[in-house]
């Protein structure tokens, strides 16, 4: 056993060396010939939130709403690549159609807190240069992905919350709006049927609304450049100030053109916790893995096994996209030349 | 060319089959014989903040002061795990004793916000099943690390900022004082000289003062697990209700009982976009390194390489420690059963 184990330790030895020599071959020879240019593929991947959905509890214009509310968002992001224009642009103005949007938990269809307001989280990050911006607990703007991204251009802070968050977005000309433009009666009765659930029993839709709905975009634009930016309205009935993942830098977002963008939906927590979107990336640094295996082993494997429900959208600096979720369904699509794909369930 | 890649494809191909194929029968071994039990070793290791300290600027008074306030934490530790204490424990009460020191830049002795406020941070992980608490921009909780582990034990989220962590933390019992209590002259001053800044020329000590000085500890106790915990006042001058790294589990803290625990101490902004210490692990976790490797690929290259300033201390779960930084100093020290080292600058 212990001579196996020497063997074992050897060999594994040997494959880490093997494996840094033939990673700095490949990386040379990316710099020498690097996927970039004006010819070079674009892609956007984007997600609307994942959990407990299930096929026969949707109607069937329900259905239609989402799948049409994906592809216009998925429509403003391509418009945008496809002309050569940046994926910080793709992304920001994708999230923004999903937030004003009240199908999705971000921006005007956010969910109520346990005090009856709205305190929304967003981030985004470059991934040439991992520059980031995230705010969390805003009240008051309209567009939180606008604010996280004006947080990136123009602070030399990554994190700002509450009140200063919202002062800094105004400075920098982001449209903020009365805490009434965020009411929705869907949103509304949710959390009092969720404040009533010592008597009642949450209805699948109750859950979702929960814990899930955030939305994400990953872009990949002609200069092979990713942007990965998420946005919410985090938990419904949420107390005390709760900050989820989708702020988190590393928890619910994360881009590196040498390996991947990721935007995260799910139970915040497990995300934080499991720091989700940084250990897909880390998984294909380190490992050499592509997106499918990388989402897999973290959303199908790591999360699943300790009950942490959600998902992640992927897109690699090929153009290569994963869209893992461990939950029943999840709002999701991506669109590249030619190609074009919205799904809500497995199939 | 292309007959080398594809060579080299296929040979990381294998390895790639081959590291897993180990790691499992590692990981099966360690399941058979886990390190844990009353004999196992314990170990402790902490930091008081890494920056441009320069050893002939500081008097024999000061190195004193902070040797011997380091000395006095590790003890407080030390006596924890050796009675057969946990590791949460070791790490809160080592932490306490720095927060209420003014030496360093956490709690009493918390840096100033441009508006003259104080809004310190403060996180703990547990490396058995990864919880985590952490609160962000509080300015009346004396001891911030408390505060974290109250969010950590009582409550289903991870993460909470401003009145809501203090009105939650309150509620757990944990000590909260007038905002005047964290007044100290040497801080305030330090905020008067940085707001002038356009005039006068930081000292070094005032750029220290800026960026660093927060304080954190690792500690692996009898029982084999590890507990990682961070607590710091921020950047002086900073304004927006910046949060920084040290709240954020994966950028300034990270336990995982599989790889390592990490607390780092630096310029948060970059510790946040790097995902640093969940990078540490990642880096152990990927491809077998050493907390020695770990650390020394992500402080002294990653970071180094970006000019991005500070250090992390690492323990492992067999009580092997690190303690990098890419700065001319760093306040820092661990403990072992018979065996101490305390240390400011390199040598």
């Amino acid at each position: 056993m212990i001579r196996m184990q020497q063997y074992s330790g050897t060999l594994l030895a040997v494959c880490i060396v093997l494996m840094f020599t033939i990673q700095s071959c490949t990386q040379m020879d990316k710099k020498d010939n690097p996927v970039k240019g004006s010819n070079a593929p674009y892609a956007m991947v984007i997600h609307g939130g994942a959990g407990t959905l299930l096929k026969d509890k949707m109607t069937e214009q329900q259905k239609t709403d989402y799948i049409k509310a994906l592809n216009a968002a998925l429509d403003i992001g391509e418009r945008i690549l496809a002309d050569g224009g940046t994926s910080l642009d793709a992304v920001e103005n994708t999230i923004r159609y999903m937030e004003d949007s009240p199908l999705f938990n971000a921006g005007k269809g956010a969910v109520f807190t346990n005090a009856g307001t709205n305190e929304m989280d967003a981030s985004i990050m470059i991934g040439s240069d991992l520059q980031a911006g995230a705010i969390g607990g805003v009240g008051r703007i309209k567009n939180p992905i606008s604010g996280a991204r004006a947080v990136l251009e123009h602070s030399e802070h990554v994190m700002m919350v509450g009140i200063g968050a919202e002062t800094f977005a105004e400075r920098q000309n982001v449209t903020l709006v009365d805490s009434s433009y965020f009411f929705t009666q869907r949103r509304w009765d949710s959390l009092q049927r969720i404040k009533n659930k010592e008597t009642t029993e949450l209805s699948e839709s109750d859950d979702l609304d929960k814990k899930h709905g955030t939305v994400g975009a990953v872009a990949l634009d002609k200069e092979g450049n990713i942007v990965a930016g998420t946005s919410t309205g985090g938990m419904t009935n949420k107390r005390y100030n709760r900050i989820g993942d989708s702020p988190i830098i590393g928890a619910g977002t994360y881009a590196n053109n040498k390996t991947c963008g990721v935007s995260c939906t799910g139970h915040g927590e497990f995300f934080i916790r499991y720091a989700v979107a940084h250990d897909i990336s880390s998984v294909m640094e380190y490992t050499g893995a592509s997106v499918v295996e990388a989402g897999d082993l973290v959303i199908n494997n790591k999360l699943k096994d300790i009950g942490a429900t959600g998902g992640a959208i992927i897109l690699d600096n090929k153009g290569n996209v994963a869209m893992p979720f461990n939950t029943s369904g999840m709002y999701r699509g991506y669109t590249k030349p030619g190609e074009r794909v919205v799904k809500i369930f497995e199939d």
